[in-house]
């Protein structure tokens, strides 16, 4: 084992994936992670969705680094620069025109959570309206306006004070299918003695990253759309996890067809790992005064660079995108192989957002454990962490998920019989 | 002019900095900006604090670029890896240890409001109350959390919604010396019918960089810090404009003497632009369950390494700090000099974090206007933007130094030249 | 027409009920209001609910004006008095212990608004919680913690700031039966991801008095009950409009069986129409601190009086529920025969507290208004008015509820005739 | 000792008066009460301020009686009444027009918290702010948004949530006279920078009967006003307990000179300690929907009765409040008198709203105590119960008022001679 005494000693105790994973690694290509003392991990986790394109992806790395050999500008804020604009232009060509979409483009800042914050202030700024429902077992970050549209009550009582101007509403399935879609919804918001009155916006994910994996279905998030559209309430997607390629095309709403008003974009935007983030608005929301929103890190330009990128090499056409909905069926397949294996057990999620949830929360947790001493990196997800959650690399080539599976097979085979 | 209408085309109306500079920034080395067509801009604004050792320093370039070069881990969370070590054991060498201090280090995201919202939560969850105090034109972020205990009201009115749990006080001499220091404060808290509960925190700038540079005094500070501990109260330093030695020190604080219970840290902390922040905890308030907190980018290795070699490069030793309070000196100097020709026009500030106040606001935005033409880059602060700031990097020689002052006379006589 | 410019000079624009009945009252007894000009009107209204005996009851009427005729205390907070002594032995002789009941009694001051405001109170001191959930179109009153749990959103706008710390959910059939009784609440209740904490207490009125009489089945109160219990939320049962007989009990939960953790009493509990409240509490939830809730007309001596002499007059044994539940029988049957005769209107509420529903809302404020030119006064009721309330003293005579029933089927017939 | 045991067993643990004066009482008139027993108690409390003219003063007592014989309506709603009318036509004649005011009177239901619960939502509406500033040591009821604008911590507490939209500035000699008045209020207004933002209104008593018998100077006042239509806030007097001719005129902002856009009265107001109140509101202020606020008792016509009667016995002319101010003259010399014997001691409030601060707050409640045991009722004041209140009816005589100034003494100097 190596040093870590200075993590202990050192680091606030709110660290989290260290105690899970209690090694320290160092190097990574792929779908690979390495330790300082040279053991190797298959990474079916890509940096919680950060890593979209695995790890030092060659293409992207050397833009960056031909973009630092040359001192161009690193940090801008929002100053006009050459980086950006080629950001900006690619963005236009390679996402926006092929799919018919406008929006306005706005770079609040380098996080998810403030990619949400700004969704959630413009919204509340243009309907004049201050709530926003939000679904069950959602997550949308830590800050004080995500939280509060975020599910999880141990996070959300992090917050040390009441969270406001939220409510929730039931996400796809919650009510095993007694309850007609949004039947709620739409009686309250024509009802003007519900007590709850009508929202500025709904925030949604197509797929809950940590709440579960939860995939809503095309119908549903179709009936959504349609509900927001004619009450006049916003619809903000929340793709800061299941966007980016990770449900098999560029945005997750694409499958199902809908145009959402706003939509947050972060984690795998930059493609190498470099914080970066932005918020797409219908450009008659794009209705701030200049400063109104702003944070020091909205102008990182290498992110800018690996992002445009990112794009160039695989969004250009459809290749790169049939090439992910290949691995998902593969995936899919995989996991349902695992799970009709367990009694109770069964497939959560879409494209490489995937998983299986156990009946018994405990065992999701064993068997991410066992898969990491047979160094598989695979996470759990969940109120109750009862999902291991599978998300490799939408680079993955099918031998190496294969063998990723192979691993949590016999991980969960090992947990099944320890338990029996 | 080059082309700039993708901006106009696809970026938000919320951009800002590149409406008082609209040129495309292309390239940078220490104190200066390059356009793409060549003109080249002395930077007396250091990317708003985040580049207090210059753009692309060759000594922090070249720790990045090594550390690229070799396919080590980029984006990691809070998993261990061999560049946080690093990190941190420079940190506490560098940092922690020669002064004393024992803190707890979180890192919580790159952004400097992510640091101030871990701070508020964690001061609330410590003492179970909810309210904190912070002063008049404070900024601390636009995230829900940190935008509660800013004073801006433009910014504020962003939210769209109302913003709680703080209360305002006076900052000092906000109140023109008509009124006891801390009178207040004590005397409501002290005070069970006073209607204002004894809060969490009391968070604070030592020098209030977008609030019009006010810079606290000594006596001010150790005066606040003793009443926060008679009532047990925690004192929060917001340090992320203030701190990475930009007003002589490492933390601005030092100069008083005071040890604040939480710290905030980012903007110049990775030294050469990249995303980063911490949040620095006495350890008996270290009291968060693991992921109590979180956020994707907390583990962006590359800013890891370029603060570690900042901090070796600037801090193993006092030299740097002296020198920065030798430019400091000169600044206020010529500051003052500018200042004493404007009736009504006084020196604002502290360390290279210091600027001129006009008593007509319109003033300060025109000379900042004026410098622009001259290719000297500042910007204004204060609620009505009525102060010229000036931000060198710490780096900066005595030759740029007085060559930027040379602009800022000559743009400050032509304004005041014009306007007569 | 008499003089009513002083109400029109002098009197806020918010005054009502004097809209639709701009007639000068000034003599009442029983179901009759008569107007200074000896107009006589029968009254099915009965002060909202405050008068369930009727207009100056003789009996009620000799208690008080005996008791004044002898300088005893009128008003006298919360200081011990003979007539105090005597309403709280009353109460518990002829209401608690018949019933197996044991509250203790909190006397909040004088109106319903204030009953409610205490009950959330201690419901959130006594739980540390402070959500409390409400359901739709409920109404608790116009203090803003009442109004907060208040479902009205012409009357929630009033606030003039949001409203905070409750919930909504769905009333009996408010969904039209297409949901399963409180799925969603327990649902959410057990799940640690919804982002719906448990709630202090639930709050619910058995039939909504201005909600549009909408009346909760027996096996929903007791679901409910049964689901407070076993997650520690406590039931609040506001019982303002629909208790002091007006369903055919005292209480109008007695019927369902269940025993609500508190109870909120008002309106008719003075019998006389005097201000007058309790709120009834648990013994284990009696945790105030003495003076923690004050209140300058909590001891109004009359009320107690007349409080008095109405228990004992009739509530000393079950021959004036009996009377209630045969009235309430055949008013049920001229309302449904009256509601037959209009296509998709039917019968709301339970006992004396019902009403016809219409499918055109315009039609009941028509009903009613007709009615009151052929000298019967009704109220609408509902979100959008779309009831016509039917609210007649509980000490009516057969022949007198015939009465109205004959005025309110032509005054139906009559809008009908005219409509079509 | 008379039977206590149904308090015990049966009222809420809330009760709080009664703890101190652990009697049953029966019988008042003018100036005294009268135990069951017969123990007769000077009376220097006046039920809180709700008996200004004694207890059961004849010329109110037979107002009511006549109108009860007659079978008069009771309760009536806002429907228009005989006696509604006559109120209002009295209120113009008697007080309105006299002092050249013109108010719309708003009856929002009979309790003190009612008339302030209106006042800061009409306020809110008009203004279209939410935030309401009130003063240190204020009392405004018990109600949440009441609660909101009160200072006690330990009532505060009692809401069981946070307590939202007010924010609270010193009263007059808060600060012992170190800061000029309002020098904050002012500067914060005017600062968009200062976190601040405008508020709705300012609520103030000009005495605070509660928080410990502060009286606001006149200039303060008179400041107050002037600030508050500078920037367009509006001034609320909240005259609950002040009002009603308790400082010796009407209003008692009448002394000041100042107008406020809002006023609350109660307690006093039907003069017979029958629960009564109003708002009052310039006619521009009187935006209401028709019924946006309502309560159930707010046309208790009985009030109605006794207030009219009131208002022609003592205030068609100047002799009461001649008469009030010479009391009040006669008060304050005895009570400096009996001041000036306690080192610390001095004298509180004005008119007939005194009493005395003592240094130790332990020694005002035994000098209550002692009074008690010698047959006066005296209250205590103040967040730490530090002043004895000394509230005698108006109508008392000089005799009276003599004698009770006289066991006031004496049980102070036994308290004094106790405690040495």
């Amino acid at each position: 084992m190596t040093d870590q005494t200075i993590f202990e000693r050192r680091e606030s105790t709110v660290r989290s994936y260290c105690r899970n994973w209690p090694v320290v690694f160092e190097k990574a290509t792929g779908a690979e992670q390495v330790t300082e003392d040279g053991e190797r991990y298959l990474d079916f986790f890509s940096g919680a969705g950060a890593l979209n394109y695995g790890h030092n992806h060659p293409v992207l790395k050397k833009a960056l680094t031909d973009y630092l050999a040359d001192d161009n500008v690193i940090h801008s804020l929002d100053m006009y620069t050459v980086a950006k604009r080629e950001f900006l232009e690619t963005f236009e060509e390679t996402i926006l025109q092929p799919r018919g979409l406008d929006y306005r483009v706005q770079l609040p800042g380098p996080t998810g959570t403030n990619a949400v914050e700004t969704a959630l202030k413009i919204a509340r700024k243009a309907t004049g309206r201050t709530d926003v429902v939000s679904f069950t077992n959602a997550f949308h970050g830590m800050t004080l306006g995500s939280l509060a549209v975020t599910g999880n009550s141990m996070k959300r009582a992090g917050a040390g004070t009441p969270l406001y101007h939220s409510s929730t509403a039931p996400y796809d399935d919650y009510l095993d299918g007694s309850t007609p879609d949004f039947g709620w919804l739409e009686r309250v918001w024509a009802d003007s003695g519900s007590g709850l009155s009508l929202p500025a916006a709904v925030i949604v994910e197509t797929v809950q990253g940590e709440g579960g994996l939860n995939a809503a279905r095309t119908e549903w998030l179709q009936t959504l759309a349609e509900l927001c559209e004619r009450f006049g309430v916003l619809l903000i997607v929340d793709d800061v996890q299941a966007g980016c390629g990770r449900t098999g095309r560029f945005f997750s709403f694409e499958e199902a067809g809908i145009v959402p008003d706003i939509v947050c974009l972060s984690k795998s935007l930059s493609g190498l790992g470099l914080p970066f983030s932005a918020t797409l608005l219908r450009p008659n929301l794009d209705l701030w005064e200049p400063g109104e929103h702003n944070g020091t890190f909205r102008g990182f330009n290498p992110a800018f660079v690996t992002a445009t990128a990112a794009l160039r090499k695989f969004w250009a056409d459809d290749t790169f995108a049939a090439q992910v909905q290949e691995r998902s069926a593969e995936l899919r397949t995989g996991l349902e192989e695992i799970a009709a294996q367990i009694p109770g057990a069964d497939y959560r999620g879409r494209g490489l957002l995937a998983g299986i949830r156990f009946e018994d929360p405990d065992m999701a947790e064993q068997v991410a454990a066992e898969a990491f001493r047979r160094h598989l990196l695979v996470e759990t997800s969940g109120a109750d962490s009862e999902v291991v959650k599978v998300m490799p690399p939408l680079t993955i080539s099918a031998a190496e998920l294969q063998q990723g599976l192979d691993i949590l097979r016999e991980a969960t085979t090992s947990t099944a019989a320890a338990a029996a």
